[in-house]
């Protein structure tokens, strides 16, 4: 006799197996991601979940996606952070055979990751290793980045809510300082991007006039020139008494590599410019200056996440659960732009490979040379409810019947 | 003939003029309990604005508060900053009397600042002053901290928010480091604090159970001991995978004085413990470890505001003008805490001198060794709308057919 649970044990045992993983750093969003493509697939797949990312694929942290780690991800759909474990990971030859072998283990024939550029690039090398071996696999990819530095698509998600707290930390640090400029001069804000402005340049999104901060914006995709660096602070403090400035982690001063302040467990980690701008102001123009490096509430700040960035998290997810049921492999899900005055978008499958021979996508010279352009574009992107600081006039009696 | 124009005039030269300044760090919510006080003192009052704080008192960068001074002021109203500028202030014997002889050149026998702990020791010190020469002449002032270490009320405004940024920020940054635990171990948030651990001790308010994150929390009111400190680091990391701990700027290392790790212009600034307990756990216990000074965001993040600061903040100003109509002088405005169950407040006024006497307040050796007391006490302060993130639980139909 055939029991109602044995039909459940057949049905599944011809189902499709997929493995979905999470890589590279966290974004407030990538959860939304993950619930997105579990949401597509339904229980049209069998779904496993691949602990901290390729390390966790290499190592076997392969498990079904049900009982306690179903409802954990489910109740992690809008927490920051990446609730399957992420990390960094550098792909061998070696650890690439690792991993097929691993999905051939659990019968897995289709591998889904959410990151960004690397993850891009090592789905390919996995779908590569798969077919050189015969082992059917299919390989999607979920855009996530908070520097927008991913190809092929118009943004990725996790950049919209990221760009949204760099905004609001901008014009809020600098509302501080002109509390304190006749104390303190210059404050130099530093924020992630590595190669790219993105992050950098849409800190200015909420500026009302020129005497609003931030004043100055530094970006990787321009030549750092001292001279100047020196001179546009000076001008704007003359201009305003004080001088908020931008600056991305990726900046190298003239002649000098990118700085990587910090060692950790022997290795050097990117980040650290503001702090050497800081020394330079001090000691060229002899202002007080203050370094403030953003740190990792950019890609978690719950609070500053966009509503359209939510959004679209959840719809490349779901995306990408669709082309996995349409057995589409070697394909990214990316966002498009439509050409109406309103923003809004659709979703198409972009090839993987071009996206890892594209490398980093960098702020365009357009957006760099004009900036109202490129604000143009993001608007959309950090949320709708974003407003200036709310006004008290007209509320306001005093003195209103004098005169 | 008398115009109308001409009554005014007369009526505003017998109105008695009150000066009012804001001094020390500003925060998201000064500005509101200046518009309070305005929209209390109304055109009772002829008010002055004193730009800068002390130093444009001693400077006597006094001028009519009205056009468009009075315009920028009420644009602020919600506005972080402190709109008619603040700074630090060394105040000696001459510069007191140069204060006091500023307000008499313009006939000002009230003097209102919102401030904290030297703010209200400066406050005495000028009330003194014009007593010793005979000038008639009200001090008021009106409470401000972030860091909660104002006596004789039972918190100050500023606080709130601050806590509340706190609190969200360790929250985030430690599911940030649980996705990368594999990678990274140990993060040591830095916040404000000077002498006391109030903002500090906030950040475990938003804790559901021993897993979630800030896992260790270190005050400048307990002394630190290395090998404790490396011991909790070591077993939380066995017990979690990972650490993530919240230092005030003022804990100082076993047998050292607080790290001042800036050098402004050859003065020392507060801060960077964190920093040094970065390199300390790298060292002993070789974990990969990172520091994140919160920074200026902690007391002028505009998406932070907790409602009940706001309100409590726009409450003190308005007091603060009662006091002055009623012809008030030395002393305060004070929160307090009913008794009733759900958390309400009532405002009086408290001699400055007690204030001043007092010196910084700190966390309360109670709140010290019970942290769930200091949660219930803290709980109303940080917002009403301060909820756990938002689960997807019950919306989420994966498997739920199945078995």
């Amino acid at each position: 006799m055939t029991t109602s649970k044995d039909k459940v044990l057949e049905g599944r045992m011809q189902m499709k197996k997929v493995a979905i993983g999470q890589a590279g750093g966290p974004t407030a969003v990538i959860n939304t991601s993950l619930v997105g493509a579990l949401d597509a697939i339904g229980d049209k797949m069998q779904i496993y979940g691949i602990r901290n990312g390729y390390n966790g694929l290499v190592e076997n942290e392969i498990e079904p996606l049900e009982g306690h780690l179903l409802q954990w991800v489910q109740k992690n759909k809008y927490v920051p952070g990446a609730c399957l474990g992420s990390g960094r990971y550098m792909f061998t030859k070696d650890k690439i055979s690792k991993a097929v072998q691993n999905l051939r283990k659990h019968d897995i024939h289709c591998l889904l990751f959410i990151g960004g550029n690397g993850t891009m690039a090592a789905l390919e090398q996995v779908s590569i290793e798969a077919k050189a071996i015969g082992y059917d696999l299919q390989v999607i990819g979920i855009p996530k980045t908070v520097d927008n530095d991913l190809g092929e698509t118009d943004h990725a998600p996790g950049f919209g809510s990221a760009a949204r707290y760099v905004a609001l930390a901008a014009r809020d640090i600098s509302k501080d300082l002109e509390a304190m400029k006749n104390f303190e001069k210059v404050r130099i804000i530093e924020t992630m991007g590595r190669n790219a402005g993105w992050l950098a340049a849409a800190s200015g999104i909420l500026k009302n006039n020129e005497e609003d901060g931030p004043h100055l914006i530094y970006l990787p995709e321009v030549p750092f020139e001292q001279e100047k660096f020196l001179l546009d602070i000076q001008e704007t403090v003359n201009a305003f008494g004080m001088a908020t400035v931008v600056v991305s982690e990726g900046v190298a001063k003239e002649g000098c590599s990118q700085v990587e302040k910090r060692h950790v467990m022997g290795r050097k980690i990117l980040g650290g410019i503001s702090y050497e701008l800081e020394n330079l102001v001090q000691q060229e123009l002899g202002f007080n200056a203050r370094a403030e490096n953003l740190g990792m509430n950019q890609r978690s700040s719950y609070a500053a996440v966009s509503d359209q960035d939510r959004l679209e998290a959840y719809a490349v997810g779901q995306k990408a659960g669709k082309l996995a049921l349409e057995e589409r492999t070697k394909v990214m899900v990316s966002i498009n732009r439509t050409n109406s005055k309103d923003y809004s978008f659709y979703l198409s499958a972009c090839p993987i490979e071009q996206v890892a021979k594209g490398g980093e996508r960098l702020l365009s010279s357009e957006f760099i040379a004009n900036r109202e352009l490129y604000y143009n574009w993001l608007r959309p992107l950090i949320g709708s409810d974003i407003a200036p600081y709310p006004s008290a006039l007209g509320k306001f009696s005093l003195n209103q019947t004098a005169d």
